[in-house]
């Protein structure tokens, strides 16, 4: 398998999430990089706009164009995706159709139901039978249904900090999905790279701000899959902050024990760190530290790595989960990139950093 | 009134809450500032240590010089002290019974209760006698008592930040006082002016981090004043975050209704804003954001003002409350002026910006 | 005079320099601001942009406007300029006709030639017959003529760290003028309030770039005034550098002697102390600091002053000078309200922070 | 040799450079770490100092250890010393005299000659005898020595940017050495990883500051290897910056024609470019933007390469060379891994992302 190449298109490659899927793929060593698409960018050559990557093997041969239908289907067995929400939806369902496998890091196939859809993005879906074939890709949740999907629809970067400590716990019955709080901080890279004034420098640098209450997009898909792991609707509480890190979301989860669970606190924390001890033992990507060492992003920025660690209080007979990861990495890019390696058969860490 | 001038002494004013009661009160028309102590510094010209306040008035004649109580109580009608917990009282005790007018930014007088005190701090307070002498300096809810005290202990950082929002919410019984979260991130400065490597700037740098959970010092004085508001004791979830600004501290609130005022959202919503927005109405350094606009620290720093907004969510039936501060004005130096202004008669925003 | 006050406009007030003479003149004890205009923002209350400002006297009275001559010349003394170069000139020279004084903080008329301004401006000069009757509005220099102006040219950031610290040496003849090095670092707020991808948080955070070499547009002003103090033209070499700060120009001088003193370096260096020294002893917003201590700009953001500090190198004979200033204070706004007060007959110091 | 694997040992592994170098020997393929020292954390496991390397190879095994003579020449094949200068010393004569290859992070072994070591550092050389035996790593100038060497003295980070613009220039005769002016600033880490006052968070944030003029120590073996290359003596300005990033320096280079060169400028410029990009054309590390594009650090932060771009000035008939390399990488830890490689035989970029 060492020789194996994969054709490998990235249509819009020059956002944040384009950038670090050129970075990582750039080392894969079962990649071909074959299409880089960029409108603002068509015509010039990758390492004029990004020349931290003029090192690397093929960099220099590398140019974005303009995106077509016809030039990616042709040239890459497989696509991914970093376009805005709406737009990426044109370019997934006719690759897809035309069986080229689609990794969307955007949201518009990450909602099953297209009612949710328009409630939090506010238009129609155009695509709505593909809602439902399209796999979320959280691989320590869905890791079969991506192995065999032809749509895969990367999960967000909230989303993946907010579910991966809480699912195994939902699922358990372990916590009460009356009472699910989740408070996010996240670096700017997560707006995008876009010239808006709100994100300039000044702007951020010494600033500390809560956006996006009570709805943010973001929510549909959490509580979507935390509702699947409950077998029944969850609603939660969800404050994403913006604060001045280039990258790293850093998330702290305020979770209370279910009633069954109410009487022994001492119990309920036990079995909840048996619970995500086991269920993440093998994961390579999740690192537990459980009540030993609070997460930080410093230790998690550049790579595909989450770390989940925790505080239970007898005080209050009540529980923080807290977990760090690089918004751009296991939020975004790196996470794709570890479903493209499930997807063809890789094995799952190759080409991402632990 | 304009040509009264009161002798001020602060010690411990080379820490950066000393560094910020000198730059305040440089400029405050009915200070004269007669001794700064330092341990460290003692000897050296203030102007040596912090450049920046060479251009002020008289700036050039101050000089450190090690704490002497009789010094202080000889010198100066009120003494700030800036001092590490457990030192303050040391100067607090023999200061006040001299009845010399004392300003405490340290916790050493916050806490009422010995018992509280000693499961926080972790020693026996050396001087209990003067916990319940001494009043607690949160202006808003304790003007009339600051008036009139030897002894003012002036707040925390975090607890200003958490407990401005929520008194009166408590004292009028419209808050769920079993279900209290409050989330924090603060800028560096909060941990002081020491050389200590977590607070190096490449360890903060791109750093975000919880820390002090489940039982933060400055838990106690928060559980201490919402028990006053609410008649009966009242333990919440306090989560600190430090994050990589040098100043500045943002708190979201999770909070829900309590039980009489769970069937109607929005006529308890209506209550809450009124109740907000009629007990800060006349308040010179709150500013309600209401559901407008969403608290940002960037729109504090340097002045004493505390932004409060929030947002309801009418699908899980609660609140979110943020609040905005300068740890340095709002949180510690700023407020303690403000007591000052209180307790000597001038208007309560003399010396301070808004 | 304590009752006078004059009525100021500030056009183009939303941007950072507009911002800040709008803080400043908010707490000018002798202002009345009467206009403020911003398209971007016409109609909207100022502090639904600035809400830091809200606590301000009158400030919740204050609106934006579109900008239009006639009500600028009805409403105010002396309106404030704070527009891109090239748009400043067309509400300049109708308002200055009309006798309402202006104080451009553009580079529109800081140039006396006509042709130095094609050359670096790239178009024809509108107004020539302006250049002449301008002042370059940097007053320890021109102090006098700031007194009798019309129209007031405000000083680019750069060149006011970089002529302060050389025009009194480069009068007496102190230093070879065929060999000035000035190697500028200033933070993205110089950049301006704009929308422009390579001023992001992302993309200015741990970076560090030179840019606009080797012919910035400041240079022109920058050498102008060198040659007026020379007596004959002065080229220079000049690198500015954009770092991740809000605030701050740190200037670095390279300099060497002329060839009357290169005998003995201790004189010369001797004489170039004592001409700063003595050219800036009564200057309130010029702080040397000689070879004691270097200059920082933490020293001086948020106040007019510039602090000018040197070290001199027997091993190359050589003297290399320092500034520190805040670039939209005494770099820009500050200084423009400095002019103000001279213009106006105010204390030069009032309502600027020293 | 893809089995070959060398037994690699790392004293002061808890400093920046050491973190650096066990986070990049950690995945050198050819590396087996096999003693990391650190007198701070002696006993640790390596993973509970630095968490974000848990997910390496191996890293769970790794312990710190107090270093000891015996213990390293039994266990290793080289040791890398991230030590401060003068402790340096104290290991590497004792094992270099036992044949075990040795390279020195620290200034110790930099200088040639004992008598300006003593000018620079304060006193004398233990070792003076070592003085010329070590060869000075850097490896596009020294290649061969190195690869020879038992006692590498790995350059330090200004150096790095400094000299390898300029020697090729040097050597050809191509600048004027009476003549170069090295401005540079650089990010925090460069002051390493101790708790000291001035490199706290709050400190640096916002500030820009020079320091170590007129002569830093670095001086020393940047005219050391100027001189050397010039075949006479050379002195130089330099004047290094601390500047709020964590990783990064950016040096700006003055530098005129030499008397033989003044007449035709073009010619000149034609010549340097020339020179530089022939002499580097085949150097994996050093990436030539000419004059199309000014370096930036955020091109190579994480990086083993340096940029070096240029800017000619016909008006003052001058030349700016700018650089830009990771001070921890480039500049010390991947540029001593460089040397390692060299001096084993293996590729030179193996280990090192370029």
């Amino acid at each position: 398998m060492a020789e194996k190449k994969v054709n490998v298109a990235i249509v819009g490659a020059s956002g944040y999430s384009g950038e670090e899927l050129v970075r990582l793929l750039l080392e894969h060593p079962h990649v071909n990089l074959s299409v880089l698409t960029s409108r603002q960018y068509a015509g010039q050559t990758m390492t004029s706009v990004f020349p931290r990557f003029a090192g690397y093997n093929h960099a220099a041969d590398l140019k974005f164009s303009s995106p077509s239908i016809d030039v990616l289907s042709e040239k890459a067995d497989v696509v991914f995706l970093a376009l805005p929400h709406g737009i990426a939806a044109e370019f997934a369902v006719p690759l897809a159709n035309k069986g080229v496998t689609v990794i969307d890091l955007s949201a518009d196939f990450r909602i099953n139901d297209a009612a949710i859809y328009k409630e939090f993005y506010g238009n129609e879906h155009p695509e709505p039978q593909w809602l439902t074939k399209a796999v979320y890709g959280l691989p320590e949740i869905h890791r079969a249904a991506i192995a065999n999907a032809t749509l895969i629809a990367s999960p967000g970067c909230y989303p993946t900090s907010i579910l991966l400590p809480t699912i195994p716990l939902i699922k358990k019955g372990l916590i009460d999905t009356n009472h699910i709080i989740a408070n996010s901080m996240s670096g700017v890279s997560g707006a995008g790279r876009n010239a808006s004034l709100p994100f300039l420098y000044v702007e951020c640098n010494e600033s500390l701000r809560p956006y996006g209450v009570p709805k943010h997009r973001h929510l549909s898909e959490i509580e979507q899959e935390m509702g699947i792991a409950n077998g029944a609707p969850v609603t939660i509480e969800f404050t994403p902050h913006l604060v001045p890190v280039s990258r790293g979301i850093l998330t702290t989860l305020y979770l209370k024990p279910p009633v069954d669970h109410s009487n022994d606190f001492t119990h309920w924390i036990k079995s909840v760190t048996e619970c995500l001890e086991d269920f993440y033992n093998d994961e390579t990507f999740v690192r537990i530290t459980g009540n030993k060492r609070l997460p930080d992003t410093k230790n998690v920025t550049n790579t595909n790595t989450i770390e989940i660690g925790w505080a239970s209080d007898a005080r209050t007979q009540r529980l923080r989960i807290f977990s760090a990861e690089d918004n751009l990495v296991k939020g975004a890019s790196g996470q794709a990139i570890q479903s493209f390696n499930i997807k063809f058969g890789f094995e799952e860490s190759i080409g991402l950093k632990i």
